[in-house]
């Protein structure tokens, strides 16, 4: 089967590889009918973390069931299903609290690469959720989306406690970002602050629900927030970056007593314990338990309350991968989608 | 007045200073009948804190209403009150939402000083609580704990979410951790584990409450709240020193999706991103909003309910302050009370 290879900073390419099998009776194989490409991807395809050989790529996935390991119960061959990028047994005691992405037996869907035809997914029964119905192909891009960057925007807005009679900002206008807008919003918050300075993302946070842009950044970012909110700061603040800047604003844009969550994979960040003491604001975040939430986000997509699948502004053929990864690099596209 | 003021490291005095007045219309003076030396009192003591010339020192402090400002309402002239280390309004948007340490108008007492025989009590209808009745000597330094010292712990079980079913970890075996014990058993939690290696700090914490304690530190003692978790962590951890150390050890003594509560003000901690964001915990910290708790804080004392003056182990009068700080940095003394 064909499969995306990333061989050194810069070398993507689509490739021959062995077809996955069934290894443990928990384990299901699926067809991949829509995968895509991460902004987490980017980090090795950028070098900023370590390339060893040849790897296979890819974490996110939409597709229909292949073949199931004796144990599986709750998906047969044929469903339809969408998954978290991380697997779990939906059982241990850290998944019954809501935690799936740090479940006991997790598997990172990373390591096994899901930008490719065909893929296995461990733990069958905790990580994959059967869709109903038939999907439109807007629906598909919806789902797909579920399975890691809605549901880390969304995870991100509840860490954050977005709701009603809230100021939410936003700190990072990516995918995961935006889609925290259209989280927050749907969570009832009241007022919803994207921050960006590119006009088209500043259109899609708008079209998901931001009530007002900021264009500064850093101490002018923070600024900008607090003169919207009586000097105080939002109540909730999504960080959808990674980096010490993002981070840091993040921080310095809540109230004390608000809540920040984060869910940029966080690369060379630092915090002062005597700022984030005096800060006096909450901080959650982590890998998106996107388990915890893919029944409610998939009853929302196939009963067209939302549409996250605009996130995808570009929508390739699985072979054409190494065009996306570049896109995506140079920032000409915000996600892309590839197709099999 | 009498008033204790460090001239520079370990140079602790009592000095005549002179009577504070009234200032701001919304100002009381008390006569402090009780107070005592806090735990970051040690910071400057110990050099740890640059002096800047002498320094008049402490924040905690029961008194009685001598005189007030204009416009103060709600306590009078022979009340018998306590109050936060912070002044606050307890009016403001920030106040409201529970976070008073961080009001909009807050005035360190430390800044004022209140180890000293008056003291002016800034903004005293937000900060003053009266207290109902006639204490025993006994409720005194139970009130004089809820000062800071009670409070502080008791916010820091808050955050950390101890309560029903929870097995709470305490890093921190002085004043704050002792008391964080007491809070988590008060909340309901089911195991209280508090982490010490000295005998007579023990005895104290199973008094308030403990259920385990646990002699090792660092990742032993990690690896100890893990082994009593089932491989966990703890749901709920209290994190009452402020060093790297100590705030590393309650960050991994903590499960995923669990709760730290850090009160310790931390001195030269920092945080990496990257651990912090796959430890996947609730963080939550700073000066605790006493003022918040006070009520409820007063009421459990004055009804016997609790008895948190037990962690004063040494009681001197204020002329002989500079002995109750070579007590307490030489470790010999958990808190000293100082008697007017």
């Amino acid at each position: 089967m064909r499969a995306v290879v990333l061989h050194a900073p810069g070398d993507v390419r689509v490739e021959n590889v062995e077809m996955p099998e069934i290894v443990e009776p928990s384990d299901a194989v699926i067809r991949v009918t829509a995968t895509c490409v991460c902004g987490s991807d980017l980090w090795p395809y950028r070098g900023a973390e370590e390339v060893n050989g040849p790897t296979r790529m890819g974490h996110e996935y939409v597709g229909v069931v292949e073949q199931v390991g004796q144990d599986v119960r709750t998906v047969r061959v044929g469903d339809l299903v969408v998954g978290s990028f991380v697997a779990s047994d939906n059982a241990c005691e850290i998944c019954r609290a809501g935690y799936q992405s740090r479940c006991v037996h997790q598997v990172m869907m990373g390591a096994i690469g899901t930008q490719a035809e065909y893929a296995r997914i461990p733990l069958a029964d905790g990580t994959l959720v059967r869709v109903p119905g038939e999907p439109t192909p807007e629906q598909i891009r919806g789902l797909l989306a579920a399975s890691d960057v809605l549901g880390t925007g969304w995870f991100a807005a509840v860490a954050a406690q977005a709701g009603p009679g809230k100021t939410v900002a936003v700190v990072g206008d990516g995918a995961v970002g935006l889609l925290g807008v259209l989280a927050a919003r749907r969570l009832g918050a009241e007022r919803v602050v994207a921050m960006s300075r590119h006009a088209d993302r500043q259109a899609l946070a708008k079209r998901f629900g931001a009530t007002d842009i900021v264009t500064e950044r850093g101490d002018a970012g923070v600024a900008r927030i607090r003169e919207l909110t009586d000097g105080h700061g939002a109540h909730s603040t999504i960080e959808a970056v990674g980096t010490q800047e993002s981070m840091l604003q993040a921080i310095r844009a809540t109230r004390p007593g608000g809540h920040v969550g984060y869910v940029g994979v966080a690369h060379g960040v630092e915090l002062d314990g005597l700022e984030l003491f005096f800060a006096t604001v909450n901080l959650l975040g982590g890998p998106a338990p996107v388990r915890r939430l893919l029944p409610e986000l998939i009853d929302l997509i196939m009963t067209h309350q939302i549409d996250p699948g605009l996130v995808f502004d570009l929508t390739l053929p699985l072979d054409r991968a190494a065009e996306g990864y570049r896109a995506m690099d140079e920032r000409r596209a915000t996600k892309v989608l590839l197709t099999l």
